[in-house]
């Protein structure tokens, strides 16, 4: 058996052009913290442990790696004393150590997974994933020589021919964990930021005689994040991916770059999105589902055939069953929708179980609330909901009942029952000229009233 | 007169990357099945018939062909085979027949027009639509001679001189009617993949010593659509040009990139059209119309000087008048709205016809569904019609007629009249507290109820 | 101190391709008319005067300009001839006279105030804002001859070697003010469209002696404006500028391409917006605010810590107080919202006022217009309003009184006070059956009447 991985994650950056109140790889990015995706994408790699470096006093950051250790970098000195900052919880570590950024999100498991693997294959002690820049000029060089990695040079220290060479440093490195710690004891902080540099490790471990290789990886991947300006290219570049891969899997989109997906949406076959669509994180799509331009649609499930919107908002905690109707301007939070109900109008259904085959009419609400408790409402099956009634929760409404427009209902409804809420309709004829006299003349006081 | 045109075309491909249980040439695209913008592009050069070829068993293309006649290609064996498939239909046919492909939706019909007229004109046996691609790679290449196409090679057998051609094989090809038999009986297929391919006739023609020509189109007339990214990129060029069709005949669009329309959607002169706002097939908009952000709109006219959103929703059958007004989180559906009429917030009106001049109130609803039929609404001119009401139909509100906010009108009202269908209201002074207290109460045994 | 500024702005062109009704000028960009951004950036060199020269007829134009003068240029005989129609509305003026347009709503005051500085430091007669052009063949070119503008050649006047040159002509032009009715009044229209053009001064200055330079701005800044589409790509430049703007100040934004600013936008720090939301002018969003995607603001103040979305619309005159929460479906109107005031769902909030830690419920609509007069709703501190409640202006609401759902409240309610305005519950069992036999029977006959 290979032996063991261990993950450091660099976060104790301060990300001060961010300019923002928020740790900046709490940032979030497809619906989740920066670190999350991180997190995730290391995982994959299912490490032995991971180690969290973070700034002092900085809990929230802290608690965004649980359950995973973190240790304290006390002074920003340098990715080198950030990563011996990590050593004391690798103590017992032997295997590869990966050392990684929690501002480096779109990083692959797949690149990381092949530098990991191509250090143990070749017994490497320092290995760096590199890639082919565009334009090299911002980042540190790998300056390979006969396939040996010599040196990573930053940029402004480059010479002539250091900088003609395009292949780059993505930051990412792995360590062999038996020399980690002399690796890192041996490196300097005689520069112009009196900083120590972690790029040192690699002219370090040739020095002493160790093997050290670079894998290549899409530039793309190594987009580093330090502006909300870059925030929002990350967003963009994890957001085509995402459309991407949804896409190859049988999603029609009628236009992608209005798609904003989570990277845990799960969207079926054949499942069609209109312009417009927001998925927040939870949301789990089956087969053929016809979700219309404009939905915001947050930790839900919906069922086979099910048609959404357009304009239709579903909230955490909803089930939506096979062949709902979810139409324009209804909200649903934490309700579930048996099978073929409906809600095509202008409404509200909080905290509520509607029964399969049930019509909920335009402009009806579940009241939940009260001002103190949430409470639910329950509908039975194929029941009808006439527009703009007011079930008031807690309440029951019996399978087939029905509740003609108009009503508010605040006692269970049995089985099988007609309810009425609403007042008879009083018709006085020929009123209406005598009301408009009124309303005009109460309109014009109003007028005179402000211009005083 | 020229010979009359045939057209056939070729929708038996499988469509296997669309990953869906839908047949390619039945995905949507600008609001309509792919299918259809071939069929509407072919129309317009007027042939004397159109014969589809499709795959054994697709009804569904087969229908949507309507009224043209389609014929089956048996067994999938390549293009040669799927014209000839056709032949059976084409029997009296003299004049030029064009192929084109059911998957090809962007190629225009002045392209296809400009091929079939070179043919006529030179006299060629074959003609081939062909492009200069940016990247020729994936194409087959169209090897001309001295102003005469010898032979269309496909890209994986060209020679290296084959290969540095640009000029490219767009698919569309027009052959003379009178030998079209004899060309297709002449194709073999001693090929890698034991297919007949349409394009060899060129050379067979050549050989035989007739005529053979190219016209030039657009490369982006030539997309095929293969995959949902691929449909999604049809349908970004599709939408591209329909905007910039309306921007030049003087429709002003915040931000065209958001706006989508359909092959048929009709904007008057300085309509303006927000971020956002999506046309489904049938709309017709009048000159000086504001079409604000986030609108959905479908099946419905929109007359002049009307304002229309933010967050409106017209379905299908909604006729708006002039100087109407619909605004946010409003739903029309077959409704009428008469000149100078009103919906401005929050409104359901379904199956209706409203008045001209009439106002109706935020959250009202023309109830238009009762469980089992769909009912119409009617309110004459000037009438008023109060916040959160609901006109239960089948229901006339007379010309002029007055309702309160809060009512529910299940009669007819008389024109003039004023009608009430609410409670009145009970002030019990000094009891919020009381009740609060309770609620509280309420809220707190519900809450020790879920932790039991 | 330096003498002062005059600027002409020429604003007489007809904009026929605009294919409009509406003067090109007034053409709306991100919110304000073209013109107005011209203004804006005008005002910032603090110019001791501003004149517009309008085409005949144009009042319209004219009353954009106010309250700056106006003079008409009776006749379009090119760009020197409108210079010459302001000469009158300049007699007593000695300083710089900046010439700019109308339609270049993108040319930054930092290029114009560089231009201007350049001429004061240099003693230049003339000088002109130039750019380097990727293609420069539909622009005017610069010939510089050892740091001297020489001379602006018109593209299709150009010889070979002034075609080389990529250097071209903003049409901003600045005029030293002693020389400025000589150098106009030498322009001659002895060309093929018979014009007077602006540019032939600068070979007129140069002939008579004096010194004519250049500054250069980016070619970004000197988009025309012809037709929809280039007024389409100015409103996508100026919202990337607007964009970038915020985000460098510590704005998220989920995806930068679908938010849409005014130039008077204000958002504070931390402040997150999701995808697609508009801002209409004069918004002040305050630190720490969430406005989630799909809303619609214009004219409001939104307090620190409110969440607002995603669905909302926020209209003039509106005032969100801090850790307000606006939900979906919620349009606010004139209405203020006092701390922690929430109005969650589906509501109407029309000319009102909302005291501290009230809750408005689901569908319920502040009813601010009976078809003649608006009127305030007031409801004081900590009030509840229940779902589908109907508030009756004018009409206040006292604090802490409790509106349970469904109720009409026409008169006002003292504070602390419950108050109903409904129907009570009739519950009549077992009749749901019959009345759908009935409904059934009568949707029936519905069918069968239609299609006699």
């Amino acid at each position: 058996m290979a032996s063991s991985l261990a993950v450091v994650i660099l976060a104790a950056g301060a990300g001060q052009r961010m300019k923002s109140a928020l740790p900046k790889v709490l940032h979030p990015l497809a619906g989740q913290p920066m670190l999350h995706h991180v997190l995730v994408n290391v995982a994959a790699l299912k490490p032995e442990r991971i180690v969290g470096v973070v700034a002092p006093g900085e809990k929230a950051v802290a608690a965004a790696f649980a359950p995973h250790r973190t240790v304290v970098q006390a002074v920003p000195r340098g990715t080198g004393d950030a990563a011996k900052a990590a050593l004391g919880a690798l103590k017992d570590h032997q295997g590869p150590l990966l050392v990684v950024y929690g501002d480096a999100p779109l990083v692959t498991a797949s690149s990381m997974r092949r530098l990991v693997a191509a250090c143990r294959r070749t017994g490497a002690t320092v290995g760096a994933l590199g890639f082919v820049a565009r334009d090299p000029s911002p980042y540190g060089r790998l300056v390979v020589r006969r396939g040996m990695l010599e040196k990573i040079v930053e940029s402004k220290d480059a010479d002539a021919a250091e900088k003609a060479i395009d292949f780059c440093n993505s930051g990412v490195i792995c360590l062999d964990g038996k020399h980690v710690a002399a690796l890192l004891a041996a490196i300097r902080n005689d520069n112009a930021k009196r900083e120590f540099y972690l790029t040192d490790a690699v002219a370090i471990a040739r020095a002493a005689g160790h093997k050290a290789i670079t894998v290549d990886g899409e530039e793309t991947e190594f987009q580093g994040i330090n502006s909300r300006a870059e925030l929002a290219a990350a967003e963009r570049a994890l957001q085509l991916r995402l459309r991407t891969k949804h896409m190859k899997a049988g999603v029609t989109m009628t236009d992608p770059d209005t798609v904003w997906l989570c990277a845990d949406t799960r969207l079926g076959r054949d499942v069609s999105i209109g312009p417009n669509v927001r998925f927040g994180p939870g949301v789990n799509v089956s087969a053929g589902v016809e979700i219309k331009a404009f939905c915001d649609i947050e930790g839900a499930r919906i069922g086979r055939g099910a048609i959404v919107g357009p304009f239709a908002r579903i909230r955490p905690g909803s089930i939506v069953g096979e062949n709902v109707h979810i139409g324009n301007f209804v909200e649903l939070k934490a309700t579930r929708m048996g099978r073929g109900a409906k809600a095509n109008h202008l409404a509200y259904l909080g905290d509520s179980d509607i029964g399969a085959g049930s019509n909920m009419g335009a402009g009806m609400i579940a009241v939940n609330y009260d001002g103190f408790g949430k409470y639910r409402t329950r509908v039975g099956r194929n029941a009808f909901v006439g527009s703009n009634s007011s079930l008031v929760a807690p309440v029951r409404i019996g399978a087939g009942a029905y509740v003609p427009a108009g009503s508010v209902i605040t006692h269970d409804v049995p089985a099988g029952a007609v309810v009425f809420g609403r007042a008879r309709q009083v018709t006085k004829r020929g009123l209406a000229d005598e009301l408009r006299g009124k309303l005009k003349l109460r309109a014009a006081k109003a007028k005179s009233g402000k211009k005083k």
